[in-house]
């Protein structure tokens, strides 16, 4: 029975090793679109969990969904990786007004920043300045910021088209705002949500106050662009109003927590690892649903997908569901540092955590020669719309892993809706379309397939 | 006074001359991106008019608003083109049900295809025939078919990567299913909607008796995805369930209204034309703000980012709203026919009319020297991530304006979520991002500008 079992394995992978890459990828493209279980696991994570901060029972819950369900898809190892993790905590929710020279107030929608302290019990009520940057802020100095709250207001630029470049370049006032406006005496800071649409949102996402104290810091929040611009116009009528915020957050000790890691142990090179992974903690606000629980899912099915389309990976290959990414990058750094102990050879790391909508492409941190090889596998992708193949940024929970060889690569998604949901309370299953997440781990399993067929070409 | 404005109006003109087409098209995105119309329009054709039928009171504002807004910008000439109509009335929103043996009833979401009879007063109940296809129908011949509800439930194909080659492959059911139903003596006909999404929303659109006579026509409706599924899954158990509907959907007489018209006059090639459209009517369930708010707002927005970006055509471009795409198409028929008449020659001819996602490219319908023309512009879009530059099926209302010489093209955006919401009561303004709807007039506004300065290459 068992030899009769050994013999059709055998005609099976002489099967597929007979068919083409193109036919290859056909399979692994129907097999997502029609029988894809992606989806499925992000309406469990989004739904029936829903925001996984990083030392949150949410988090944790989600680390046992996605360990069991990594299981039941028949890997060769699972297993959790050790890490302690920060743990911030927004209590109760926040509340803001702006309030006028007569005693009117106008209440506006805004949500303190990751990491940042709470405000004074009760609140805090100042006058407000508003900047455009940083550089401004600096202009300006102690003189005229003094016991004074702080608004960066500068928007997204909306005519790049790649919207993350527009975050990339307006992001600096939420991370670093409150930490310079500290600085200048500044007693508070409100940031322009980073988002390019006009909504009521506001969006949350780290900040730090570098070296400063804990007893020099200052609270800081973000408010809605819709709120942002009522802000703004509102003082430019009156220089003299003053705002209102509320927040209890606070910065506990930090916690155990753990990657969750599933691998498919390769049949030829088992040393040599490709890795595809992406972030399984979230911000609180929504759900996580595009960040990163599209990531998460795509990552999962990418070995379930290669299993289902009959691939017998030569190559060992990784699914690692990095913890903590959004407020300390601790499950990235833990990785990268015990696969360095155990001189773990990863040839090629591929990230998802830019949403999960239609997939363009990736973007690629690798050697000349790797990206050649990785060329000329374009004419593969092209019936399946994906044609975006340049060197760039791969992700934040790969960085760490960089060497000389390993390739490092990033899911590149349509951009232009992400930031409408990116740290937001409505980052919900809703806003993920089923077809664009399983053509997303589709892609990524495509390629993953193709480095592990012919490995590094360098 | 006059004569200095002339000489301001040639530096001008010069200083564009004088750009890049590579500098061109950076300013044409950056304008719709930062300074476009096309979100403010829709949101008015789908907020404060909506579903836009032909011969409705609402295709009526939809004309007057239109063609105002048109002469808003400054065109060269506005006009209306009138043409005869058909007119199809939905009446009271249609009822149904599937009837077990016991008599327990379970309700389920349809709607009557456009075109379709009302079923008798009182509606229609029957036994219930599940084919997959027209061919399996015919197979089953009039004894098994005679007195019976024929339920078409052929799914749109998962796997196929571009929905719209998905949609080709399922919508002879819904075109065809009543007309062919009736030759074996059917009683009435529920057509799975043409969805590839599970949902509740039933999908309506245009529908065919070809020359059966009045008096045999059979009722027609759709069924949602949904309850497509529980039907079948309902059959499956117990052939013999029944299933009711009512519908009191009529077609009148046919009935005045317009194609929406406007140009800008060519300053050297008046007589060819370059024409960018797309149609004004829509279904009536949703507010037709994809299929084809996106389209007729993108076109009317080509000539007013031409504008704005300082372009002087050196031909006449035209913008056409085109009445009664969905059931008729009786104004692209009646402005070809004009056109033909006047003897006018359009070299270039866009539609939009595939949902306001974003853009990926075109389709084109032209001779294999004009193709490669088109085809040495296309890294002139590469920033804009615009790729897809094929021949293949250009849009139903250029069709008619096919000549040896006229370049037929459709703008391609993503097709993953346009059947989620095409004919469906979801088809509003919300479903509708804004950076999207404007990179697409971008792109067709960067494509008619091309052609205005190149002209044909044959």
């Amino acid at each position: 029975m068992k030899y009769l079992f050994l013999v059709f394995t055998c005609l099976f992978v002489s099967f597929v090793s007979a068919q083409t890459d193109a036919e290859i990828l056909k399979t692994i493209y129907k097999t997502s679109l029609t029988n894809g279980n992606s989806y499925k696991w992000l309406e469990h994570l989004s739904n029936q969990i829903g925001g996984r901060l990083s030392g949150s029972l949410n988090a944790e819950k989600a680390i046992e969904y996605t360990k069991e369900e990594l299981q039941k898809i028949g890997l060769d190892k699972v297993w959790l990786q050790p890490v302690m993790v920060p743990k911030w905590v927004r209590g109760a929710p926040e509340f803001a007004f702006i309030e006028t020279a007569s005693g009117a107030t106008t209440k506006v929608n805004i949500c303190a920043l990751g990491g940042s302290i709470g405000t004074p019990f009760g609140g805090l009520k100042a006058q407000v300045l508003e900047v455009k940057s940083i550089d401004e802020l600096e202009s300006l100095g102690k003189e005229n910021i003094e016991g004074k709250i702080v608004f960066f207001n500068r928007p997204m630029q909306a005519d790049l088209i790649q919207t993350f470049e527009a975050y990339g370049g307006c992001v600096d006032q939420r991370y670093a705002g409150a930490m310079e406006a500290t600085k200048f005496g500044a007693v508070g800071v409100i940031v322009r949500s980073m988002n390019l649409r006009q909504d009521d949102f506001p969006h949350t996402g780290s900040m730090t106050y570098g070296d400063i104290p804990v007893s020099k810091r200052i609270p800081s929040a973000a408010i809605s662009t819709n709120d942002a611009n009522l802000l703004s116009s509102m003082l430019a009528l009156n220089k003299n109003l003053k705002f209102f915020f509320s927040q209890s957050c606070q910065q506990l000790n930090d916690v155990q927590s753990y990657n969750v890691i599933g691998e498919i142990t390769g049949s030829q090179f088992p040393n040599e690892y490709i890795l595809v992974g992406g972030h399984l903690d979230s911000w609180d606000l929504g759900d996580g649903a595009h960040d990163d629980g599209a990531g998460v899912v795509q990552s999962m099915d990418v070995l379930r997908l290669l299993k289902e389309s009959g691939i017998k990976p030569k190559r060992s290959i990784r699914v690692v569901l990095f913890m903590n990414e959004e407020n300390g990058l601790r499950g990235a750094t833990k990785y990268a540092e015990i696969a360095k102990q155990k001189g773990e050879n990863h040839i090629f790391s591929l990230e998802s955590d830019s949403g999960g909508f239609t997939p363009r492409g990736f973007s690629f941190d690798c050697s000349d020669t790797d990206m050649n090889q990785i060329l000329s596998w374009k004419e593969l992708f092209k019936p399946y719309l994906i044609h975006y193949f340049e060197k760039g940024h791969s992700g934040a929970d790969v960085g760490p892993l960089k060497t000389d060889t390993n390739v490092l690569a990033g899911l590149r998604p349509d951009s232009q809706r992400y930031f409408d949901y990116h740290h937001a309370a409505n980052d919900t299953f809703d806003a993920v379309n089923k077809r664009e997440l399983e053509l997303g781990a589709a892609t990524m399993a495509s390629l993953v397939y193709l480095f592990d067929k012919y490995g590094l070409a360098n």
